[in-house]
């Protein structure tokens, strides 16, 4: 009970940093799924964090780089041998549980130069897993084919 | 100079409200082409068209309704007889002078169920251009392999 008590050891060597990111991507993951990409607030993300808005901008600079991190997290790319399994690789990452938050950062991507770049580095190797198994223009076709019926469909 | 004289007339037998209509798509034009889509704003329409607002939203009940009108008479469906010449005709609205305003109109589709189904209406001409000449498989490639550069090339 003494002043001088030292705190307990947090996460045993683990870095404090690296657990209030821990808590952001938690908190952030959970707003995605329960409201998709246009409910996440970083200011909600940083209450249910129990940290300041300024950690999370320290790491994320925006909120379309926080949910792509997330996104990339919680879609690994597969291992994939062949044509077949590389394009349902982009499915998943479509048509999968964050997809709508794909569909959302595409969208914004439209809007905003930033973000654009942000989605592009997302679905690059995703590109370059189909791209070992077709040419460009076949790749885009197949990928675009997706995308069309992601996006366009009624 | 008498209080009696009536006004002269507008048009010679055009109704007023379509001149109106007309001033508005000139004025949303004008916006969209300096600024696009984002720049368009109903307040800034309706002062250059020297009309209310609410004359605007009688007609179109959204932005993206008014910028697809836009787009849909400025892009005319072209004569297609063939499938290459198709595919280009869905190009052209992705590419043409007015791509920009179609890329966030597809952007804001995501996030809005209306905007998607203002924008399905708007590409399901060319959808069934194109289709005319090639399965659905084959006819969301094409159309997508364009969407995909469209909206995510670096």
């Amino acid at each position: 009970m003494s002043s001088e008590t030292t705190p307990p050891a947090r996460g045993r060597g683990r870095p404090r940093r690296a657990d209030a990111d821990e808590q952001i991507l938690d908190a952030a993951l959970s707003m995605l799924r329960d409201g998709g990409y246009r409910q996440l607030s970083l200011d909600e993300v940083a209450r249910r964090a129990g940290t300041a808005k300024s950690s999370i901008y320290r790491r994320w600079p925006s909120k379309a780089a926080l949910a792509a991190e997330i996104v990339r997290r919680e879609t690994p790319l597969p291992e994939s041998s062949d044509l077949d399994s590389s394009v349902r690789a982009f499915e998943s990452l479509l048509n999968g549980a964050l997809g709508g938050v794909m569909a959302s950062l595409i969208g914004e991507a439209q809007e905003s130069a930033e973000t654009r770049t942000i989605v592009i580095a997302l679905i690059e190797p995703y590109r370059q897993l189909v791209r070992r198994f077709a040419d460009d223009e076949t790749t885009n076709g197949l990928l675009g084919a997706l995308l069309f019926r992601r996006l366009l469909s009624g």
